[in-house]
Parts: C-alpha cells; structure tokens; sequence
C-alpha cells in the first residue's frame, strides 16, 4: 500500500515530474506577477492556526496534482487504519495510536479490538494526583520539606518532548523548577544539580524498560548524590518516581510501585510528549493547562482525520516538503520560530522527523527510489538572522523554511514583540523576492559591490501564525507536525514507526565500553581507525 | 586568486573529479581491507588534538589530489596574505587579523603597515582589570553590593562566542554567574531576568555600533529594569559596561567612557571572541584561564600559519569539507560533540561557517560554479544517538560528521564518562562499516526483519580527539575550525568576511515594524502573502 515504489508510478507523480521541468525560472517573483490574488489563494485558517504557502515553487496546477498524489497514493485509507489501531508499525507488529492519548473520556480508541481509553484517562488521573500532590505541597521529601525542584532524568522522546514543551510553556508555569538530564556525560547531570538540595529535589526517571544506558546511569548517580545527604534508603521512594513498564526494575531501584506511570508499546518515544512522559510538564505548570495542551493536539487529530487534504494542514505542509524533497532536491528543511520559547522545538522536530522518516527501506522491505527525510534544524529568529541566514539568502544551497510566529507576547515589553515579528515577515519577503542588481544600483550601491550586494530570491517558505504561544497552541503545533510527518512516511511506503537505526551503535557500544576500562595491553580488533582511536583514548585516560 | 572559475580548471581538480568517478563502490570497508594501516595513516596529533580522518571516501591518492589541490589553488599565498593584514575582506576594504587578538606581547602583526599589538594588550590590559575588580567585589553596585550575575546583551557574534565558551568551561567558572539575551523577543529577556537582583547585576551591552536593533532594544529594556528597581541614573555607570566602538552613543546611554571595550574594523563579528566580545567570559572564568584559552588559539594560528599542508589540522578538515561538499554532493555537515557542555558548539559553528562562506559570487564579483558551505548542524552525543541518528544510519542523505570527544572528564561521575566516549567510537565504527543482511541473519534476525536491521555503511566521519575540555583545548577547537572555515573560502574564491546576505532583510524589517504597529486600515503594498501575514498579525494584535 502506497509504498515508493508504486508512489514514483502513480499519474500524479508522472504529471508531476513534468510540472517540475517546467518550473525551472519560474521565480516567486514571476508567480506573484502573474497571480497577484495568491496570497489569499495560497493560505488557510483552522483552529487559530494560520497557514500561509503562498511563498512556494507552486502554482494551482502543480497544488492540485500534489492533492491528487495523496489520493492516488491510499493516504486516505492509510489514515483509516492509523487512527483504527492497526499495526501500522509493521516491522514490531504494534499500532501506533498516540492520539488517544489525549482523546476526551468515550473516545473511540481501540488497539487490536481493545479499548484503550481507560487505561489512558487511569494514567492522566493518576499523573493529575501526584501533580496536585506535589504542587500543592501535600508530598513531602524525606525530611518533610517541599518539592521546589525536578529533575527528568530520560533520554530522546523521554526528554526532549517534556524540555521543548518546559521552556515553551515558560509563562505558564507556576510549580517546581524542572530541569532536565539527557547525556551519560557526568556534565549533564554535574550541571542540573549544581546548586540544588537534595531534600527539595524529586527525581522522574523516564525509561519505558527501565534499561536505558544513559537513564539508568544518571538514575543511579542521582540515587547516590540523594542518599550520600539523606543517608536513609527509604528516602528513595520520596524522591523517585518512574516513567516506565518494567515494575519489578522500578521497585528494584526503590520506586513504590505506586509512584510508576504506565504507557504501552503503542506509544512511540518520539510521540510521548502526550503520554505520561510528560508527567515533568504537567508538574511545571499543573494538570488544567496540561489538559489544554492535550486538547490542543485531539483537535489537530480530529482535524487531520476529517479534513479534505486540500485545507488539511498536516497534508499540506507534508506535500509541501514532499515537493522539495523528491523534485528540487532540498537536502534540508529549516524550522524557525520568532519565539525564544521554542528554542528546543527545532531540536524536538529533528528526532520526530529524522527517527520516522530518514529510512531508505518500505514497510515491505524493498529499497525507496526516492529521497526522504530531509536533515532538520534551526535556531530561533532573531538569533539565526545574525548567524546562518547569510547562506539561506546568498548561500548555494535550497533550504526551504518554515517561520513560525505569534501576534501576541507573554512577555509584553514595549515594542520588542512587534519588531520581533517584522523581522520574521522581512525575512519571509526577502527570502522569496530578493533584490535584483539594478534595484541595487538604484539604491546607490557602488558598481564593485553590486553582485555580493544582489539577493537571488525565490526561496521558499511557509509562515505559521497563531494568536499566542500558549498550551492549546503548542498541542496543536505538535500534532501538526507529527501528522505531517506521517503523511510524508505514508507516502514513501516508510513505517515511520520502528527504528532499527539506532541498534548497531548501541550493540557496538556494549561491546566497546569494557575494551575502553581494560588494560592498555589489551588487544582490540576493531578496523585500524577505530583500534587507533581507542588506544590514544586508553593512554590519555590512565595519564 | 584562487577564484572558484580557476578552481576547478586546476589540474588537481580535473584528477579528483575523475578519482570521484572510479570511487562508486569503493567502500570503507573495502578500503580498510585493502589497507590495514590505514587507521595509523589517516590520523594525525597535533598539539594535543588527535584527529582521525581515516573514517573518509579517501586513499592515499585522493589526499595527495586535495593536498595538490590547494597548492595550485595558490592558499599559501592567500594565508600571507590573511596573516600579513592585507585587505582579505575585499567588499569592505578590511583585515580579517582575529590572530591578532591573542598573540602574545611582541608579536607582529599589523594592519596597513599599523602595528596592532599594542592596541589588543591595552584593551586586554583593560579587561583584566575590570574583571579582577569585578571578581574580588571591589567594584560594587549602584547600592554598594557585590555584582553576582552577568547579564550579556548582543546578538550573532556577540553572543554565540561568549554563550558557547561559558557553557563549555563551566567547571572552570568561578566567578559571577553569566547569562546571555540575543533575541528581541521579550521572552528572552525576560526569562533571564527571572530572579536576578538588579542591585547585583551587571549588563555587558556587546554592539560594535551600539546600534544593533535587538541588542539596543534590550539595553534599553534591561535599563528601565535597573532604574525601576534603583531610581537613580547614576545607577547605570554602575550596572552597565559596553563593548563597542561608538563612545557617543555608549555614554549618550548613561555608560561610563572608561568602561567601554573596544574592537576593530578588522574583527569580524564572528571572528570576535578572542576580542573584548569576550568580557563576559573573562569575568566568569578569569583573566588566568581566558588568557589559557588564548594561547590555545595562537598556537592552532601558528600550527596553521606554518606547518605543511599534509600535517596542517585545519587544511586536512577543510579539504575533506570539500570533497564532501563539492565531489559527493553533501549538502550538510554534522558536528556531534560527546560532551554536554560544548552544546552550543554547532550553533557557533553554524555562524561561523555558513555567514562565512554561504555566498555563491566570488571576490571578483564571479557566480562560483561549485557549492559551496553546506548546512552545519548537530548537538551532543550521546543525545543525538536517541534524535536523528537513524537518519544518518539509514537515511538517504549523505552526512559526514565531525566526532569530537576528550578522554577525560571534568565531572569524574563512575563510569559514565567511559560509556559516553565508547558510544562515540562506535558510532563511527557503525557508520563506515554498516552491518550487512548476512551479518544480520547469522545474529538471528528474522527474515522479514533482515531489509530493516541492515546497514549500508560507508558513512564518512572525522574524529577529534583530545585530553579534556579546558581553556586551552576550547581555544585550539575554535582557531581550528575558524581556519578550517578560511581555507574552504580561500579555495572557492569567496570572500570569507563579509556578510552582505544578512542586509536586506533587515532594511525589509526597518519598513515593516511601524506598519505593523499603524491602524488596521492603513494599506499594505507587500506582496499579497506578506500582506495577507500583516493583516492577520494586526488583527490578533488588537484583539
């Protein structure tokens, strides 16, 4: 179904092909000439969420044969099943279905005939106590003082979801300061807990096995600089509590069962910003706004499953990056928020997008003939306008840009959100429309620097604008992407769902951290780089 | 000299491009078994940095082609010239002399037949002063306390520098707390002042001009902050220091003339952290350290300036971008850090390489006929390992990467750091040698797992290696990559120090931000996008 090898076959594909040979030196330029009403054409408004597409390679016949990729390929039916609890992640013969996570109570969510949503509505209950427990300061540390910080001790989907989420949501937060660990470099969590007390600090630990290597080292050096103050074991259960399946490692470690926070094997690392992974967030800024960010995301859902593609969101931006990818040969796509809040949002979409999709295999196995996942990244603007948008305006390569904005501050603060938003729409501009060497030389720019001081135009980009970055907005622009980047693995055949890529690290890892603690004389068989490497690591570290 | 049009009319040129044709199928792990050596071959240690590149799509051949390469490029000539102060920023008319900025006493450098020395030991003379006086308490606040958090203001050079190097040497850190605000988004500032004392803080206003919109925005901000706490202008003398070189403006703000740090027009933006943009640097870690770090810098100038270009770290980096970029069509380059505190050393290298060299017109005003810098991105391992590693494994895009990781840790925590550096070698090793379907099958992976659980390898990667992340070590990283980023310029042609790619946008925002602020009926004559954009934001702006 829909896999890539039938997607480069499909009519639309074909018309496609041609429409893009067709489109050498049309320029944004010569599409706003010759349709000057596409900015209106070109834009859509669902759920507060405005969509403007106007500034892209497209015209209405190449959008319409995109549209016509979608049907043609099963999106439709591809979405059917998504949302029916199939096992759309097929190599692991598990569904996929984390939009119940955040589906109202009655919902109808069911994984292989099972209802789901009342373990799902168990967990959010169980999440809201200990959240009104602890923000209240009902829950108590070992030595009875209150909880003022929280450390989330989880690795990928367990840690840059609820860190994206945690700064997003700055503003809103009104309960203990979280901070968050990641790396097995001792750095990470030298730095977190600097500064803090033990007898004010609770530990989530986030892993779904309870194996994690990094996770359950930082859990374990956690547990130790807790106890090494509060000398007692059974404070341990005071200041831990889990993210995880695995009861019997979790009450190993010290956790009461009772403190452990379920999700399923339907529930992917990079789609658990929604599930109990994000208990860290709903403790910074409690379970009512918590609530809206869920809701945020159901009515993306609900918007996605229902909507024609033509003002589908997620569909479009999909086709959109699709469109670059496969027939301009975009090798990258670059996210840009005119919100320092969402600092961490390009960072979250790397592994949302990267880990579904950057995969060269079909759900069947055969070889994708076509390009997929494209690198993300990006930094908030301002900041990126002093730093790499040189090479977006004047550079050789295409990078095509998704700005997103807001009308209104959380932080007003005299005319700073205006400028910070006329900057974004200076950019959109001139990106798409540059500046030719004769508006240059009417300017007055000297002859010698007219062609270092001309802009090529016709980069594209799509502009998101919503009223405000608060929770319900960030749900929505969360569900948004991992639809669109459903749609894209839908349409390269990929299972979006598994990732098999992160295993042979992992396996050689295992095998090189003990080589590493051995004795210099130790032989290594390893590749020569790699032996060379490790012995120079050796000499270094037993100085 | 050295333009891209002579670029690759050079014989050298016309060999690697027939050397690329015969490499197809040429993997790493042939190459490895054709040569067994080759680990000790491709590797060199210089001045404490090990670097592997045997992990490339390169023989012997190859490197001698690239190694020819610049020579007939005429680049030896092109670092005299850079080192000789001569005018290598043609479209400006300036030096680029960073290497200047931390030789030692004594040394010669000049710009136009100026010596330049004495000027860089007065203003680090300057420095050093303030920072001991700031450190020991002696300088004082507005109300006669002790400073204890630095507050940066600057944005792109201004900012990345400074923001990367303290996190990076934040073991060494032991005087005020420094936090950084680039962005004109209010959030920034805002967030960063969460908590701070006005009558203990002190405002580091980094602008050459000390007209940059976002940086003065927030000086201004940050002032009204300070004022409404202590009432009395006297307090800014006292709470506000300036980098720049505009003694008008600086004291027309309140700031006292003999606290300003200046720099000159032949330190780039980008180029500025060995310059007074350091400040907040030096008064975090002290003039000790900081002039640690300096003399790690002169020594990469040195090693650059002299040593052959088969031994020459920054040569051997900047050839292998090349090949990368201009041979295999690589769009982007990675920078994977096995070290939590240089996390923001890709976004410093995103400025540093893609403002540099994201230009597609040669000095001469010439179309430059290869690509030229790709995309840089990247951020911690192991991190990273849990995001888009599955793309860079299994994806369909070519990523060479740089590793860079050290044998020591500065945050000795059990084990974690031996795990840390045994992810990042095998990382490397999983990248060029893959796993092939056999592999697979005799490790018992089920057939119709096999096309999913194998790795096609001959994925390219560097890896830096040195002793620990100190002062001196951070010093040597940047210089390298800073004449890494100089010879890749030099060999297209470019002109490596201007930025004139950033100036349209800005002058589209100077027009844009008082329309946004105008009556809603006020007309639009933007394109229909942009204005279709403005209107949106005007109407959710007044609500």
């Amino acid at each position: 179904m829909g896999s890539a090898a039938r997607l480069t076959e499909l009519p639309a594909w074909r018309a496609l092909t041609e429409l893009r040979g067709g489109f050498e030196g049309r320029t944004l330029r010569a599409l706003f000439a010759e349709d000057p009403g596409r900015g209106e054409r070109f834009a859509v408004e669902v759920l507060g969420l405005h969509l403007d597409y106007a500034k892209n390679r497209i015209d209405a016949e190449v959008l319409a044969r995109l549209l016509e990729l979608a049907e043609q390929s099963g999106l439709r039916g591809q979405i059917d099943r998504f949302f029916g609890g199939e096992a759309v992640n097929t190599s692991e013969g598990r569904a996929a279905l984390h939009m119940a996570l955040r589906a109202p109570r009655g919902a109808a969510f069911a994984v292989g005939g099972r209802d789901v949503m009342e373990d799902v509505h168990r967990v959010l209950a169980q999440m809201t106590g200990f959240s009104e427990q602890l923000r209240s300061g009902a829950w108590r540390g070992h030595t009875g003082q209150p909880i003022r910080h929280v450390v989330n001790l989880g690795i990928g989907g367990s840690d840059l979801g609820p860190r994206m989420a945690c700064r997003a949501l700055r503003s809103f937060a009104d309960g203990p300061q979280v901070a968050f660990v990641a790396n097995v470099d001792g750095a990470d969590l030298a730095a977190a807990l600097d500064g803090l007390d033990p007898a004010e600090t609770l530990f989530v630990v986030c892993s779904k096995t309870f194996t994690t290597l990094e996770t359950l080292r930082n859990a374990r050096s956690a547990r130790a600089w807790c106890l090494s103050a509060l000398g007692d074991e059974a404070a341990v259960a005071r200041h831990f509590v889990a993210v995880s399946t695995n009861a019997a490692e979790v009450a190993g470690f010290g956790i009461d069962p009772a403190n452990m926070f379920e999700f399923w094997d339907w529930v992917g690392g990079r789609y658990s910003l929604s599930s109990a992974i994000g208990l860290s967030l709903m403790l910074a800024i409690g379970p009512e706004r918590h609530r809206e960010m869920l809701d945020g995301m159901h009515a993306v859902d609900e918007h996605f499953r229902s909507a024609s593609f033509g003002e589908n969101l997620p569909v479009l931006l999909a086709l959109l990056g699709l469109w670059y990818a496969d027939f301009w040969a975009a090798e990258t796509h670059a996210v840009l928020p005119y919100a320092q809040d969402l600092e961490r949002f390009p960072a979250y979409l790397q592994q949302l997008d990267m880990e579904s999709n950057g995969k060269s295999v079909d759900r069947d196995g055969a070889p994708v003939d076509v390009p997929t996942a494209p690198v993300v990244w990006g930094e908030p603007g301002t900041n990126g306008q002093h730093a790499f948008f040189q090479l977006l305006h004047q550079g050789s390569r295409l990078v095509p840009c998704d700005f997103i904005g807001f009308a209104r501050s959380n932080d007003e603060c005299e005319d700073h959100h205006d400028w910070l938003m006329a900057n974004c729409f200076a950019q959109t501009e001139a990106l798409a429309f540059g500046k030719t060497e004769d508006e240059a030389r009417a300017e007055g720019v000297p002859p010698s620097q007219l062609p270092h001081r001309r802009f090529p135009g016709n980069r594209p980009s799509n502009t998101l604008l919503a009223e405000r970055l608060d929770p319900a907005t960030l749900g929505k622009l969360v569900a948004l992407y991992e639809h669109k980047v459903f749609v894209q693995g839908a349409l390269w055949g990929l299972n979006s769902f598994d990732q098999w890529g992160v295993e042979l690290g992992k396996a050689l890892a295992t095998r090189i951290g003990p080589e590493l603690r051995a004795a210099d004389e130790q032989a290594l068989d390893h590749d020569s780089s790699t032996n060379n490497l490790m012995r120079r690591y050796r000499r270094w570290r037993s100085g």
